[in-house]
């Protein structure tokens, strides 16, 4: 997928760099751990009584107050001295690039490889997962960061409101108080979360994907058919992490992937994921049926030492299954499962993706890259939502992702796609049972088929749906979905999407600190502070915007009133006179407050008139 | 509620008109009753093979192919013959309209009066009100027309797949296959549904709202400041029924409101709701403490006369609720609540809606104005969700519905508001059992309060769920809300947002001809029949402006891909590829497709390579 500058802006020289409006980046330094800086976001506050918010923040160094981007140089590789002390991870030569790696471009037209590049590691025997580490009880700065990372609202909302933690309803999840680095450990060690961080990327700042954590969002790029910078490319991954994004897929296809990859890579704070066919096909010249065991490997292992954190490996589309699909409203409509399924039925074999399982494991292995096991066969329409398909090959994944913990590596399951409401908490069911409480990460669902343009919508609140009922990760989908190319616009408008979903779940689920953001802006919107109410939102800007098109000055910035009702019908400012009010009253009737529930029940004769 | 024009956008002359692109208006003519027309939208698909789509129409003659508007004589009275044939309703002179009742507006800015009233009806003794009729046995040509309205798509989609019809989940809900008169009157009598149909609105396309009929949409509009045109207002209307809604809220304040009710109702095909106490609050300078009984007496009776469908009455506002309001994060968000909990306690007395209730009704009933109870201590923010405060009210609203229905009333109860998912399904529960099944009406509720500009969609989400659970009408949200005037575009994407949420219930529901539409557009989408893609979508010009944005020329609208993937990664294309070859393997080993789920049960050897 590509993401089309707007039409009339201006191809950016350098990315979008500051911090969001009213707030600041700040870091953690872990105590004994000087080395594990964990970063948040502090959004400020005009009333002197209110302490400023914190939130998680996955918009890297970009939006420091003074940040000095270099992409050449790349961002600072906050992993390396934590890789350093890893006696078992050694650098080698690595693989040549080949001309087919950037799709055989001209030289004239070759995107220059990033002067960052460094030669790669790659993991021995030992521990080199973070799986490893945790099954070996061990726990690493990854799990550190990722665990301080989770927890930073999470210690002041425990101190200050406790009482109201406990509502949520989380259907079997176990989430803690407090999210402590064994927690992380144990956590992983069961397979129940996964931090994708490949050890040839060391720019990472590491975040855990899973059920008992905060609901994760992806966001997708990919290149432009014809790209006029670098820069361009790079700011497709910062605009999206800016808004909230905390992992990235890259699905470019066709020419200078390899070299776009590097620049991505190397500037990228949120771990990068991949479809490796994709560029296995492109290396087939488009013709899924040449497609061989070895191209993909060599894939593989070039995206790998590149340092892609997680790919995503269709080895659920077995060859049985393709019949399956036959009668479906919409066939089969995820790109990988289609290149499959026409491999399987061409050859009439099982893939080498599933018989090539172990070794793609091993490689996989090696440099920490995490399985996403693809959902080849997701419905593509109500009409084909939790068919035998799709059912068939989620028994599989659950199949593959025992093999992958054997090997050692990490697993999170991608799931649907086209559900409509009803349907979807089976999908959560049946993802846990069969897949052993792997994270599941799944694309919307979307809830109807009817409004393209608005697909963004129709899977936002699927995504809501299956966040709360436990799945760990969120794939975003854009207003362009089924239509074309989603523009900055698009881009910023999808992430957004998903994170309302993602906190929508985090509040059902009963996470312990997610409601204070919403109490936050509840009562700066009670007291008329109007511009503590546009920052503590997801999109300070717009929200400021819209308020402007109708009351711009700056004095109607403290107005006790907005244009929606205008001053004489504002029910904040009537509700505010009267707490004032029914705070005199209700100590003039000692008391009443108390007692108004218990009247109420004996019939309220108090209160009503004869 | 205000609309803003568009900035840049020119004021309208006239309303839009015109069919939505690829439709077209049909009326049916029920059989036995040449006077009843029922309307709907036909869309057209290009491939021979498939039947047009039928789809429920709320928007009126205005989008008929040749259209003339004319505002100023109003809509065809389609409800005068069979009112005529009412011999208890009698035409008077009515009330007089007074200055106050327009503001007090000066001569030279008074909007004249719409040239098509008449004398108003008002009904005496015997059966009045659709509730009257149905209690009494009898079938009225309202409940003929909603019911065949209901039903238009589905016996088709009943005698074509009845196999895909039963596998909603409707917790509890009637869904009948079949829609008849007979049940609307009995769903009428049994106080579970309602036709909001004023007998001063002759124009009115009747149509029902109950939990075991198609979830509604609701848009609230209201005047601007500065009226330039009637067209103006009217086109706020027109517009919003347009996209979807199926009645619409007029909330205006200040001058002129008489007079632009008057060419609103005159020119609506849909009901009218609105909030007498504003109108009542503007006749007393705007101060709460000064209102009357007097006063919002004579206010329903003006209300009424000019054909309000239904009136927001916030009579469960009880003097005793008040103080539980005190400790909320948000106080009272309702504006009608505040107005009437400030009343309450500045005269320590229960309110003039709660004690002239009966009152309320007998005036109500000799119109047929349906009661929509005001939640007036609805939650505005996730942190009051479900307070004590709510659920009081909630009960006292369900003492009022049993009065109402003893009057001959017709009722709905207005629900929240700003409520996490988790706390969304004991709403539903609870109303339809403090409320005897009366349908439930709410506006979201939002999921979450951290995203103003974008609270369509932390509504949207509610809205889908509670729609689902059995929420009869959805009030949208647009993405100012919170923050200032809806334009057109707001109203547009707030209404299409809450047909989404609408239409992913009827789905969630097991509505029997819900997924119709769903199929229809995505079997064009498998067949790249782009231009039936765009049409059969809720929105089809942006659907195609979408498209087009990347690839505008006429050959893409048949090309089998798009923008996304392009032609090499096409996932549909393959797979429609595999489909001819799958189909021709599936022959050739007779029975693989319905046996493969059993050889995988058994290990499925048979394509596992060992």
């Amino acid at each position: 997928m590509n993401i089309q500058p707007k039409s009339g802006t201006i191809v950016p020289e350098t990315v979008t760099t500051g911090p969001l409006t009213g707030s600041k980046k700040v870091y953690y330094t872990v105590p004994g751990h000087p080395d594990v800086q964990v970063p948040y976001r502090e959004i400020s506050v005009t009333d002197p009584k209110e302490a400023p918010v914190r939130v998680y923040d996955a918009s890297g160094p970009y939006t420091e107050t003074d940040i000095a981007v270099d992409l050449a140089k790349g961002l600072k590789r906050i992993r390396s001295p934590w890789l350093a002390r890893r006696a078992n991870l050694a650098a080698y030569a690595g693989r040549a690039v080949k001309p087919e790696d950037n799709g055989d471009v001209s030289p004239e037209k070759l995107v220059p490889p990033c002067p960052a590049i460094t030669a790669p590691l790659m993991g021995g025997a030992g521990h080199v997962t973070q799986y490893e580490f945790a099954r070996a009880g061990i726990i690493t700065e990854e799990m550190i960061y990722a665990a301080h990372r989770e927890n930073l609202c999470r210690e002041a909302m425990l101190a200050e409101a406790h009482d109201k933690l406990a509502d949520g309803e989380s259907f079997g999840a176990e989430i803690p108080a407090f999210v402590t680095p064994e927690f992380v450990r144990d956590e992983i060690a069961r397979g129940r979360a996964i931090i994708p961080a490949n050890i040839n990327h060391p720019e990472l700042e590491p975040m855990v994907i899973g059920r008992n954590f905060l609901v994760k969002v992806n966001a997708n790029i990919g290149n432009s058919a014809v790209t006029s910078s670098m820069a361009e490319e790079v700011e497709k991954l910062v605009w999206s992490i800016r808004w909230g994004a905390d992992t990235v897929m890259d699905l470019s296809t066709g020419r200078n992937i390899h070299n776009i990859r590097d620049w991505i890579m190397r500037n990228s704070p949120v771990p990068i994921g991949t479809v490796p066919i994709y560029q296995a096909l492109e290396k087939v010249d488009g013709d899924p049926i040449t497609l061989t065991w070895e191209v993909f490997r060599d894939t593989l292992i070039e995206q790998a030492e590149q340092g892609v954190d997680y790919f995503t490996i269709h080895a659920g589309v077995r060859l049985a299954y393709v019949p399956l699909t036959a009668k479906r409203t919409t066939g089969i409509v995820s790109r990988g499962g289609s290149i499959m399924a026409r491999w399987c039925l061409a050859h009439h074999q099982e893939s080498f993706l599933y018989t090539h399982f172990d070794e793609i494991c091993d490689i996989m292995r090696k440099y920490d890259v995490s399985f996403s096991l693809g959902d080849g066969l997701r419905p593509g329409s109500i009409a084909d939502a939790n068919d035998a398909a799709q059912f068939a090959e989620l028994e599989t994944l659950g199949e593959l992702t025992k093999r992958a913990w054997e090997k050692g590596c990490q697993v999170m399951i991608e799931g649907p796609g086209h559900v409509p409401m009803h349907k979807i908490k089976i999908n959560m069911e049946k993802q846990l049972k069969e897949c052993h409480e792997a994270p599941f990460y799944t694309l919307g669902p979307l809830t109807t088929d009817i409004a393209p343009g608005y697909d963004h919508i129709t899977s936002g609140i699927g995504a809501a749906m299956i966040g709360w009922f436990g799945c760990a990760m969120l794939c975003y989908v854009t207003p362009k979905e089924h239509l074309g190319l989603p523009d900055r616009d698009d881009v910023k408008v999808g992430v957004i999407t998903y994170r309302i979903a993602a906190h929508a779940a985090d509040l059902a689920k009963g996470h312990p600190a997610a409601q204070v953001r919403d109490d936050a802006l509840s009562r700066a919107r009670f007291d008329f502070r109007w511009e503590d109410q546009f920052n503590l939102g997801l999109d300070p800007d717009t929200a400021r915007c819209y308020h402007d098109e109708t009351l711009p000055k700056d004095a109607h910035k403290v107005a006790h009133f907005c244009s929606m009702c205008g001053p004489k019908f504002c029910s904040m400012k009537i509700s505010q006179d009267l707490r004032a009010e029914a705070a005199v009253i209700a100590e003039r009737e000692k008391g009443m407050a108390e007692k108004s529930a218990e009247f109420l029940k004996s019939g309220g004769e108090l209160y009503v008139k004869s």
